[in-house]
């Protein structure tokens, strides 16, 4: 007989059916047994009530692979309204020993690194595996969005001979006695395939050697990259940004509904467009309200992003603001300024419940403005000629933007630490598992 | 007025749009010239009958930007049976200098040094653009068909403090101070997840440090990982790779029509199941059929590869072929053997045209079945310990495979380099652009 998944289990209501996974848990009464079977998908509630059986499942340890067979019955009170009742049991293997902590409490109560370190077992735990598949699942979103947009996907070098966004933060790797980098980012490719595909985006992992313990920050984690030509300004690119979030957003409403609900998550609303704010109104927005002298500083500190998240919730009830407008001289080289004012960019962060998920903007598009942006910055063209190469041979206004998608879970699902929405994290103490 | 893509054009016979992209190619005859402008989509025929257009256009260089209004036509000489009579011609930017080869042939004519050093440019031509579009239509169609048997998306560290196929041909990084190797696969990754979600799939970079310099190697490349639980044996694992390329098969004629014409790529049939040989009985194959002595080596050469690729065709006419059985002390420790013969394993290649394709294969699930498996090569398990904790606690049979993106492609389109089918490919003497 067939397995089927727990998940499927309602629409086998007076049918005989195998289901298959790990021991979840086994609560035992007088003469019957309730077995808790986890599968890829979900739980399911199972009766025992053969003496054989609940003796077998009471010598297990959690976590061993069982089969049971038995007949789905229609009740209440369990997952889903379905129950099977075991008529056959059998152990696929037996687990060696008990878990480090019990997957079946609501909650893994053990410390962060403990949860790290037994990444094998902890992610079992329904709550993290749901975790993850927010992650997963938002992505799918993502891609479906892009695409139905014509972008093409795209898969570029990880490792580099220059580092894309300056010298510091990054990975050294002997490339066969060479110096190379692992890649911060795919900025450079995407802009250039903007010459090729007009519309690229790229899903995959980034690297930054920054020597901070904080519980925003990864060593690597992945990055939801896009980047777009023929554009008028970064309005364009915001207007992808939100296209791209309505996407994730759709596709966790569709894919996604058991584990919000068990996450006990509340999704944004995504009425587009996001309200948005210049950089420089917004500090005096702070200022006036809080009497903190901001006006004239070059960047916002994360109290000042909180701040502002409080108030577009307040005042646009928005889970989401943009910033506008950053200082040029704190944006990186390629940042087009704002032709009406010089000093400021055509560039923008997403704050997302008042944290920075999204950094994009316009990109320069001509080689002398490449040329002048670079020598005003006291940096060379060494390393990026195969960069600039591109804008010598005609390249349209475009721009761009970047999402971290353990941040972005981690936010939604009002998780302190993305830690917890990384599988396998790395941090500056944790190379392993 | 906004712009429309080339490849809509039909769907506008009789109406104004615009087109923007860039000047592939002018052909000026007495008093009319033809534009053929090129955008991320396509190409469009545009008439140009203006004296003052023409004038303009024939100062500019190849890959200049353009934006062109004008009245859409039926032609049956022209692409799609549409052409544009242009009534408005603008520069959006110039190109400062022409290519390093002209694009509007049907093949750039350089070597592949130049056609690499050149990737801003090469990728632009219609050619290269089709062959990267094989391999994202491709990716999707594998992810799709992943999708529908419930396999769930991860990501995996690249950054790892172990050695996933031996120590041999891993790129040293320096972490934070410590000895730290790019990940040659997500292995260790992949079966850990199967705790986890039973069935999970990976697309992203692997890197291997292999001091060839082959037409089909590259030191970092796309692997499509898949990883599956609860399997009878390797041929459970063979239905997956069978539904995966049949997914792929299936976008590529939904969605890449116009890029296999162009590239004269011929797919291949997709009935399933795909014949299959044991590895023994491939080796007596060969043997009889050229009287070389083959059988008793531990491997098949690429020569014998190709032979059996012919085979396969000539005999099963396919242009798949599984090789099941190979000898046990070949494959990595955590192959699972073949319980009626322990020398040979449960494990596969797939052959593609007679080029391997895919590896993959049951794994070990027993913990004591690692500590001997690791024993028997003179393995310790340090550095593993993370990886055979999941080992510990109830893991069910299970196996995975995974397939190399560029190579598919290129045996798909018959490209005999690898190179012609990465973005921006690394070897052992290419770390740019």
């Amino acid at each position: 007989m067939q397995r089927i998944w727990s998940v499927d289990l309602p629409a086998h209501v007076g049918e005989r059916v195998a289901l298959a996974g790990w021991l979840h848990r086994v609560r035992r009464l007088s003469h019957v047994a309730f077995l808790i079977l986890r599968d890829g998908q979900g739980l399911a509630q199972i009766v025992v009530d053969s003496p054989e059986h609940i003796e077998l499942l009471g010598a297990l340890a959690p976590e061993a692979v069982l089969r049971v067979e038995g007949e789905v019955v229609a009740e209440v009170q369990a997952p889903r309204g379905v129950e099977l009742r075991a008529l056959e049991v059998s152990v696929l293997e037996a687990a060696l020993e008990p878990p480090p902590f019990e997957l079946f409490r609501p909650h893994i109560s053990a410390l962060m690194p403990t949860l790290l370190d037994h990444a094998a077992v902890s992610l079992r735990h329904p709550r993290q595996r749901a975790l993850w598949r927010l992650a997963a699942v938002s992505v799918e979103g993502f891609r479906h969005a892009l695409r139905s947009l014509r972008f093409t996907e795209v898969f570029t070098p990880k490792l580099v001979a220059t580092a894309t966004e300056g010298g510091a933060n990054v990975f050294g790797v002997d490339y066969f006695g060479r110096a190379a980098f692992l890649a911060q980012s795919p900025q450079f490719y995407k802009q250039t395939l903007v010459g090729v595909f007009e519309r690229v985006f790229e899903i995959g992992p980034v690297f930054r050697a920054e020597p901070h313990d904080t519980p925003r920050h990864l060593n690597q984690y992945t990055s939801l990259d896009a980047e777009v030509g023929f554009i008028s300004d970064h309005r364009d690119v915001m207007a992808m940004v939100e296209t791209a979030i309505g996407g994730m957003l759709a596709a966790l409403r569709a894919e996604a509904s058991a584990e919000l609900r068990l996450l006990e998550v509340e999704l944004p609303g995504d009425a587009e467009p996001f309200p948005s704010v210049d950089f420089l109104m917004a500090q005096r927005l702070i200022e006036s309200a809080t009497g903190e002298r901001v006006v004239g500083e070059p960047d916002l500190s994360p109290a000042h992003e909180r701040w502002l998240g409080d108030w577009a919730l307040r005042e646009h009830g928005s889970d989401f603001l943009f910033v506008t407008g950053y200082p040029l001289a704190k944006r990186p080289f390629y940042t087009h300024p704002d032709p009406l004012r010089p000093e400021q960019s055509n560039s923008f962060d997403l704050l997302f419940r008042g944290l920075e998920l999204v950094t994009g903007g316009q990109r320069l598009h001509r080689h002398a403005d490449y040329l002048a942006a670079l020598a005003a910055r006291a940096m060379t063209t060494e390393g990026l000629e195969g960069y600039l190469e591109a804008f010598k041979h005609g390249m349209p206004p475009h721009g761009g933007f970047a999402l971290g998608l353990e941040r972005w879970v981690a936010r939604l699902a009002g998780v302190a630490n993305v830690r917890e929405t990384t599988l396998f994290p790395r941090d500056l103490q944790r190379l392993t598992p």
